[in-house]
């Protein structure tokens, strides 16, 4: 199972504790993570995740893989700009948005578009977001839906 | 001056005659439409454009030309699917988006990353959008501010 | 009509005089043209062109229009870098290639991949390309070939 | 390291066997597979990295995680049809051409363009490939070549 997490490329300690602990429970569920591969929610989900052993895939907008965090292990230098946003979540099953800003704003767009199930905390109040209050939560629920699947993937 | 209009493939009467005078809005002032191509507001826009003598560009999710509405005059078929949104925003100065749903939500969010000014008519209510109740006021709002180049361009 | 013509971003004065006299033969017969919007063969092309009255489109791999030459008239910034060679073959219902270096030849193997009809002046030697001398041949060729629909469009 | 392993989604059994070797051979020397996910070159290739407890990364041109072969482990669902090429080559610190067509060809120029090193068996004859006949032959050359950083990456 691959599960994206979005966010913001800065946060604030509170926001990098939350993406920490979501990396850590997708890692301990065996799942890959996907995520945009730079700083802020992108690393502390992808340190969490590699501390429980699994793998963080970072699908980064340049071509550099100096530009993607220290925990990225498999490096997908896109170039292409916020048009990486859409393979982000194109290539997840599900996504967890923790805060962020307009970027995380467009892949939430995206994730609805694309009919996939999306969980939020404290992100943006968007119709067709589930919100969950902790990490643990918001991976659990995330992982019942695709599981159950309850949504359909692959939209219009 | 290149002006984008987004909003729905599909969409009721109301919407597509405010799209339909946002086009004719755009053409009078001698500018060209960006917008993605297809039926509904987009082809609402593009066809008052044309009717004012002006330039409508579609930017295709696909690589068929056939998929193009029949008011677009440059096609530039893509092939990038969702992707396509990203550059309808970058290539315009600023944009007017016309009610609209999940699609348009990214371009909403990808114009106030880019930093570029956007007005809307009945659409999402995303904290930096302009709003304006109708054509000609959302056009008149929207050069004003490109002129006086209040907004910074290319953001991060 | 909507004609390609790539080519290197720097070249010598024996390749853009060919390409400015295969942007002016693309004008008189009013066709658009698409190119990638910078500097030597793009540029020659794009001159040629806007002299006979003709719209000059670019698609540009940054999101800055100051990247376009100053006779692009519609500038697509994609942002995209080099994945833009796509779409420049795809918007295209057939191209010229004229001199070049691995840029080009990417773009000349996306057009056979696609089906489209090239025609290539001192450029790659690839099986599939119709070979021209002067700029004139290279235009009454690709339009004859477009016009008698010989070569399928958007191939596999 | 991420070693990219190019060629056409259909090929003889010739071409076959020697994707599956340069797979094992870049399993076994514990680098990640970069591939195009489809069948082929990209199938054989993707068995013979997994036999050998390696990881196989699938760039796929659609949104759909069912056009991944079977031995593609994580999938990178780009929906960006042939623009996906140029995401492979990125991807990777150096690329091997076994066969293929007019795609290859595109990827071929692209990694020379980007300034990767490139090792090509039985493919096209473009200056910048470096010849090799067998698969062990084909991983040693370009593993030399990328620890040595002979070849400056991320070019103009």
């Amino acid at each position: 199972m691959q599960i994206g997490v979005i966010g913001g490329s800065q946060c604030d300690s509170n926001i990098a504790e939350i993406a920490y602990h979501v990396g850590r429970e997708i890692g301990k569920r065996g799942a890959v993570l996907i995520c945009g591969g730079l700083g802020g929610v992108m690393e502390s989900a992808a340190r969490g995740v590699v501390e429980e052993g699994g793998i963080a895939v970072g699908i980064i907008p340049t071509y550099s893989k100096g530009d993607a965090n220290k925990f990225i292990e498999i490096a997908i230098t896109t170039g292409l700009g916020h048009a990486r946003n859409v393979i982000i979540v194109s290539s997840s099953d599900g996504l967890i948005a923790i805060g962020g800003e307009y970027g995380t704003l467009s892949e939430i767009a995206f994730a609805l578009k694309m009919g996939k199930p999306i969980v939020g905390i404290k992100t943006w109040d968007i119709p067709g977001i589930i919100k969950a209050e902790t990490a643990r939560e918001a991976v659990e629920v995330l992982f019942r839906i695709i599981k159950k699947g309850d949504i359909k993937y692959g939209g219009s």
